[in-house]
């Protein structure tokens, strides 16, 4: 079994902890300086937080392999423990049991984003709002003046969508989310569709799509911008208590 | 193939038209005044509104037979056309296409209420709070003092919920709803969750637990109130674009 | 000087020792029983928490004498101090410096009532929406279907409006607040307007006209509901830092 | 009497309209260019919209000159009647009735921002959240991480605060909204604060503060933010029911 280890650069100790424990197992373990070798391993740590995952994520464009993520910063939602990480990592490692999350997919004219959290269509220009018009296949379901549209998965419900009026989603149920950021507009609901559905978004003007915060690309009046799932899912080693796991981290941003 | 008509009592009319014409097309029908009867025709017919509809189905604790919806009153969400039904039903009949909604099924103490909008657990009192606490699952999600606890299908996220701070659901999303009504609370979340999870609630004061605002049951604090996924679905006959239909619903609350 | 106490039921011990503490002040005092009585003293101390106090006031119908409050429950946002209230009340006597606060009278056909939180017009039914219609000297601002609206002091945004989508208002700004209770539509607003300005609501069917959860009229779709700024305001001793007390009191509501 | 005529670059025909009309009434009128000059006339016609105005006043950093604006636009909150102005600017300045709205003053560092409608502090970087504290009068009242923070007039509620979660504030309440724009976390409030309170605000990265959409001043984490009433009023020609204005406006963002 061949492991990789990535992590954030203020967490290089943790990472060597890490590489010991793995070799003391038997496993042949490797600090990774190129992240886009990750996808070839048969695991992953994650030294860093929930946006040392996402920024891993952007280098691995199919199916992942199972990632377990040490939590160095602040409790974050896609880690397993913190960097006391021995018998939690032991655990995970002996039962293998894994969980699968939906990433969106989304086209922007010619490229394509992937996002665990969400993709956000942002206003280009700060005070300046757009207009989004958003389609579920086919349907209009909203048209809107706003600083921007979020299309979360159910496991972005609580990072950047739980800014906006969107609910907390169960990461097992197979849906996205779209709620308006700032909307200028009385009336409006959050939309929770299936993840089998098929989005489509129009701006007016100079928007910047942005995949879980990381990467960004431009969109204008002309842009053809599709959302769906994708294939491409995230396998994390399972968490007990998924549900629980919310509630504990909603309470730390109360 | 046998056919039953239900009827508001301001609707007689229309229901003795659509007898007329069931009966042209050699389908046997008859209008019932036990609704209890429903239960056991190959369809049913619903002339009124989505109030008449939520009726009905106090009256069938199983499975449904599909039910074709004649509005005689404001568009709602579960009927199928209006007043000017023939070509309407006509297709409904030929094509015999169905579609299935959940609905909650909620035990209090020994009484059992079916939903096919939301099971709302509201203050006995006006003007006085109570307290719910709120688990999925055995884990704790919510511990609040509000007028009243709404859960709710994707069905009922246009119904009750909407007046709270709910998302819209895709009637395919197979989930249930969790929303407070006038929370007291800064800090809280709709939650949607898969609808196989058990919810359970305690209240701590004396409450009513309303099944589509039609059978009310009394609760206090040493009532158990388990809420679950139904088998006793609701059958429709298909309506073309779902989606659709919840926007044009929405168009006329604005 | 002539002063009285009112106190809970539970809290007979703290307002006996209020008792003897003010009679060492040389400050006539008595604890009354007929809290009618109260509004002619030189000034009130209330033992036992905010419900204590509205409910004193619902036996002041003009201009309050000042009033300290002795929190023996939760802590409020109308009380002084918990039982440990030495110091506290004896620096309250000695400055005697005071705030005022408004209450909205409400006339509902013939009847009037008084609030220092809230007016709040709610169904008469559970799970029944009303239609109300809001009128803002003359003009309709709000025409909707709801479980209720309420019409609150700045005092009144931390009570029972803060369960609605309301703002916390500061109590020195000249307002009230109109907001609905679980309103059935996509579009509203809270609004905040002039306490000069004269509110008028009509309801369409049975409702509860609630003066701070205390005092209830029955409305119905004939009555004449005006709602304005009152003379009889309450007058409090003083407490040093408003805001601060109020971002204290939202901390215990997370 | 001198007046001078302000336009939007498309409405230059309706400005010369404007100019002829004043001149037969025996106005001394002239369409300025460089609208620093507006302040030294005795009255001001802005023939375009919201925005045109809004961008005036950026011009103007003492109390306006009575303003009457003529809308070639959208509908706006500030105008007074759409291009058939002749019985409308012929009774205003007849009749010569005014009204003043309070601007926020806003100091980063050296620079002064003035807005009618709001200062907005939103993060210089999209979909990276900033942290702002908010004090009011030396009380820290918010630390949130979000997208922004407004700080809006009464006539600004119904502006970019719309897009959030303020109400609507009757422009005679003399007071102050503070609202975030997405924020990162369970449990806030809106705020209305009187608007003579002093609000200063820090922020924990790069930010840029920006007065009614159209002036950018760059703040980071040493910056000092202060903002309060200005002396600066805006005076307008008198709207006969400015809560009516306000409901009609809002019904068209419906």
């Amino acid at each position: 079994m061949r492991a990789c280890i990535v992590h954030k650069p203020d967490s290089a100790n943790v990472a060597r902890e890490v590489l010991e424990f793995l070799k003391k197992l038997g496993v042949s373990a490797e600090i990774i300086e190129d992240w886009r070798l990750a996808k070839d391993f048969d695991f992953i740590v994650s030294v860093g937080g929930d946006g040392t995952i996402l920024r891993l994520l952007q280098f691995i464009e199919t199916k992942t392999p199972p990632i377990f993520g040490i939590n160095t910063g602040k409790v974050g939602l896609l880690t397993h423990c913190d960097r006391d990480f021995g018998k939690h990592l032991l655990k995970a490692i002996e039962e293998f049991e894994t969980e699968e999350f939906m990433r969106i997919e989304c086209a922007v004219d010619g490229e394509r984003l992937l996002a665990l959290n969400e993709i956000a269509i942002l206003t280009a220009k700060p005070a300046r709002m757009i207009n989004v018009q958003v389609f579920v296949d086919g349907t209009k379901v909203e048209d809107i003046r706003c600083d921007g549209m979020l299309f979360s998965t159910p496991i972005g419900s609580t990072a950047y969508a739980l800014s906006t009026g969107g609910p907390v989603i169960d990461p097992s149920v197979d849906s996205m989310l779209i709620v308006p950021v700032a909307p200028f507009k009385l009336g409006w609901k959050p939309w929770v569709v299936h993840a089998d559905r098929v989005i489509e978004a129009k701006v007016d003007s100079e928007a910047f799509v942005v995949a879980d915060g990381h990467k960004v690309v431009s969109a204008d009046k002309d842009s053809k911008i599709v959302l769906k799932k994708s294939n491409a899912s995230v396998v994390f080693f399972k968490v007990e208590n998924r549900i629980g796991k919310i509630v504990e981290k909603l309470r730390l941003i109360r």
